[in-house]
């Protein structure tokens, strides 16, 4: 129906998350007819992150800097280290605005299904802050999937060889949230996690 | 916090419609963290449309051709030539399936507050194809808004003074809707525009 261009740009818009056949042809619609500069800037923006976006030499999270800018504040505690899945988590955990300490961004959990190893996590990298006295307590905070727990025990293990205290974010029924709408596995956990009043 | 980059990769997505902050950072994250090839043939296949995308010659819809496929097919009615507002009409009309015959994009509608004028819509274009019997019938399907409607009227007495039959689509209540749930004016119109059983 569009010119073949327009149809590539309809079918290339498609691989942005939450976008189906309709809404790619309406961004197409407004960008073409609408925005070109907003388009333009979009295009040579999204060039530019491609190229130079890379990971964190510190904590693996996205960035095109050598090291980001939580791993090199001094505004930070940096005997605090937290074990995220993904750099979203980084930026969830930020906007909660109770932790003060560095992260470490997996990019993933273990999968050895997927061929997912402790390399590809970097854990070895990890590794090697283990030794020397620079973390007082490693906190956990991958996600409470099948995969997410045994990822955290993997590190658990590791961090406690080498004599780092280590801690998991607690699990349970959200504040706020309504016990009738929870999940079942929720719920148990807060069972099997409750405290002494 | 995030990266300078990565910041004005979410900044240049939020002028995606419908794209608000939160989707706007999880595309940025899906497109960095887990598909870079499909980033980067967005970025190149809308750096391209934003170059090459102009309009075609004949009924002005966005085109990389000089005259578009629909112009230049001979399994169109060339007699009948139906005018929208925008290229997305073309769309909408091409689904539904039931015409063939040409179209011409406006790309909006008079409008003197704004400064848009009779040529900004490419009415001197298509006034000279009045003149030459090339057209059997013009229908008008810009929008049932008061500048529509305006657009629409204008447009009518130039073509009806060069001789063309002008007809305008219906407006009223639509096919499956329940009389409860449309709005005053279109009711209103569909009591006036009512046709002899
Ligand atoms: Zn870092
Ligand atoms: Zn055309």
């Amino acid at each position: 129906m569009f010119s073949p261009l327009i149809e590539d740009l309809i079918r290339a818009l498609r691989c942005l998350p939450g976008v189906g056949p309709k809404s790619a042809q309406r961004m197409a619609m407004y960008l073409l007819e609408k925005d070109r500069d907003a388009a333009g800037l979009l295009a040579s923006t999204l060039q530019q992150a491609v190229e130079k976006v890379g990971r964190c030499n510190r904590c693996r999270t996205l960035t095109e800097q050598d090291v980001c800018s939580l791993c090199s504040s001094t505004r930070r505690d940096h005997s605090l280290l937290c074990v995220v899945e993904t750099p979203a988590d980084v930026l969830a955990i930020e906007q909660a605005g109770n932790y003060h300490g560095l992260y470490f961004v997996l990019h993933g959990h273990l999968s050895p299904i997927d061929g997912v190893g402790p390399a590809d996590l970097g854990l070895d990298v990890l590794g090697e802050r283990f030794g020397n006295d620079e973390i007082a307590e490693l906190i956990i905070a991958t996600n409470p999937t099948v995969e997410g727990e045994a990822t955290a025990q993997f590190i658990a293990e590791r961090a406690r060889a080498k004599g780092v205290s280590v801690s998991r974010i607690a699990h349970g029924v959200p504040i706020g949230g309504e016990l009738e709408y929870i999940d079942g596995g929720t719920l148990a956990h807060a069972f099997n996690s409750r405290t002494v009043l």
